[in-house]
């Protein structure tokens, strides 16, 4: 091979979310579709919210083709940069500046793009398992080396080891709340605990250590939480963004970075992650979709239909016997494997026809991550299939 | 700095082509729109055609919403890819396999993926003067390092430069037909003639050297030309296109890469392919918008209104004097300094509100760009000033 084999390596094997969903679709053909019970891929399941399409009308009836369809700046569109900001300051009581808001293919290109403008060779970006896989994928491109938090007991933040891992070569901390797989928010006093010590660490190291806030679930919180906005709390903060949920728009790749206005180098970063974007070739986000955003900002697709399932899906599993982490948001459910080999239990309950994803990947072990992003009869269906996946343990003993 | 300067770098000191653009924008308050005549910036000045929003419509209308707008697998949609292979089949009675094709944000993202799956640290890349200047961001941030093959007499390939250029080092080399900032067209004895010349160093260095064709003026080509679909004549080629000025939706970022399925490890650089398009954090490329260039596949804008600015503007320019080079195609036209200096020529062109690009961020010296995707109207009233510089040239003599 004349070419880079970690590429080939990334492209060949693909992530076991993937291969799982794969292998779903084969069965279907087989079984049917009302057999197979996917719980594999974090796919929304909830259409986009009606004003969506009709501010994409809206658009081509009034707009300009030139101007419509045309190069944005680089960072955005200025007007959709202040009505987001506005948005977020109204709603968070936070302190974003247009100025510092770069619009964004997605959250998966805010967070290489925010890598790319931050690391040098050899940092070490710290992420708390269970993380999503695609960290490690982004930090190892962008030139790091990812250091993982072993997980806590309520699997939110273990700062003993945290403290451990902290080093003078930290360059990076990437928090995901709330959190795929486990669907946990990490709540004010947390961010405050942790912002406090990565202030201490800062000092101690004498140079910036910068918090990444990794946010697609963001506006899918069900119950009464008050969402702790990090800018608020952490000056040394970036926080990645994505529309992909919170509107259902996954395959359109909208979303945003904000750089901290109270960070001291913020304009500089601000202007490494305009040079990062430029470097990996985004050009600009989708222009449509840019202003289609701006357009309709804090609107949400119907988020109850997300809480229903989970409610129903939690509790049926509860009574069956399953021990489960309870979700405060995005659309996952995490449940203890019922042997210590999640990859082993993943594999029985296929028997069932149940895609549940085994934790491994997640960087924790003895679980399995359900996306209930799915049809609420899909759910009700499933129970019996978990039923005698339980049985089947029962047993054995 | 505690982050990456290069990239700070490349977010502080944008390209010389914006600079002008935005110098441009803040004459026209002063002096009115219709009195600054600005040919620096690339940006289709021709709408899209009607079936494009046409096309838009009918998908809102008729696609479910979670399809719509969700994700597609990775390398895109397999019904538009078909399409596309299927298209330019026909149209080039190429060998295109629909599963090497992968849809992308445009030709920068085509480009900065297929770099990165490509390049081993301290790979050669060669491009040939003059070239685009991004290409020289891309390919170093790839870890690539930029050797350009000094300008033909007739501004294409020097083919005795490249044979003292290229090397064992050489991992790729890059051609872009029609040319930015030419609009030459590589005719069909020069690809020939590349081929013929790579393929022997192929044999030399006992290694593939890779032909990377940048193609996102295909569809802008005046005159009764045979365009050279490279993957007829060179097994180790790809292709990165984007519909970005053939259906003028820049803003969109909605291209492809093609890997020549005549290629040996054709499925081998296409999952590399897919795995830097992962690591890059493309995740897929807007989905709206590749089911839009499915369903109008075969479709351009008006192509006709930039042939008719190129006739006016080069037969004006010409018959004031000028010596230029005569496009082929793209909406570009180079035109000799009237002193050595072309930045000094672009300063003197200020003061008639004449907005020229220097050639020397293309690599070469002496020349300016002049994009004339703008309206017929302004280039009309622009002669004029054109001819007042003529003649301050002329006083000095």
């Amino acid at each position: 091979m004349n070419f880079n084999e970690k590429m080939f390596e990334l492209g060949n094997h693909g992530s076991a979310i993937r291969e799982l969903f794969e292998y779903g679709n084969k069965r279907r053909k087989i079984v049917g579709d009302e057999n197979v019970f996917d719980f594999s891929i974090g796919n929304p399941s909830i259409p986009a919210p009606l004003i969506v399409n009709e501010t994409i009308q809206k658009l081509l009836n009034e707009k300009d083709s030139v101007k419509l369809h045309g190069y944005t700046s680089a960072p955005g569109d200025i007007v959709v940069r202040s009505k987001i900001a506005d948005y977020l300051n109204k709603t968070y009581n936070a302190n974003v500046d247009k100025d510092r808001i770069y619009l964004t293919c997605g959250a998966a290109a805010s967070l290489t793009i925010s890598l790319n403008a931050l690391l040098n060779p050899g940092d070490e970006v710290i992420v708390f398992a269970p993380f999503f896989p695609e960290y490690r994928v982004f930090i190892e491109k962008a030139g790091g080396k990812v250091i993982v938090v072993n997980e806590a007991d309520d699997l939110t933040i273990n700062f003993t080891d945290l403290n451990l891992k902290l080093s003078d070569k930290t360059k990076a901390v990437i928090i995901d709340s709330p959190n795929n797989p486990t669907g946990a928010v990490l709540k004010e006093d947390v961010i405050i605990k942790l912002s406090k010590l990565l202030k201490e660490k800062e000092k101690e190291y004498n140079h910036e250590i910068y918090l990444i806030s990794d946010e697609p679930y963001r506006e899918i919180i069900y119950d009464d939480i008050k969402y702790p906005f990090v800018t608020n709390y952490y000056d040394d903060s970036i926080i990645c963004y994505s529309f992909s949920k919170s509107l259902s728009l996954p395959g359109e790749r909208i979303g945003y970075i904000i750089v901290s206005s109270n960070m001291k180098d913020s304009l500089s970063l601000y202007k490494a992650i305009c040079g990062s974007g430029r470097a990996l070739g985004f050009v600009c986000a989708p222009a449509l979709f840019q202003y289609l955003v701006g357009e309709t900002i804090g609107h949400t697709s119907n988020i109850n239909e997300y809480k229903k399932n989970r409610d129903y899906l939690y509790n049926a599993l509860k009574d069956l016997g399953y021990t489960l982490v309870y979700p405060d948001g995005a659309f996952y459910l995490f449940m203890k494997a019922l042997e210590s080999d999640a990859e082993a239990f993943s594999r029985r309950a296929l028997k069932y026809d149940l895609l549940l994803v085994p934790s491994d990947s997640f960087g924790v072990k003895g679980y399995v991550r359900l996306a209930y992003c799915v049809s609420y009869d899909m759910i009700k269906r499933s129970i019996d299939a978990f039923k005698k996946l339980k049985e089947d343990y029962d047993n054995e003993k």
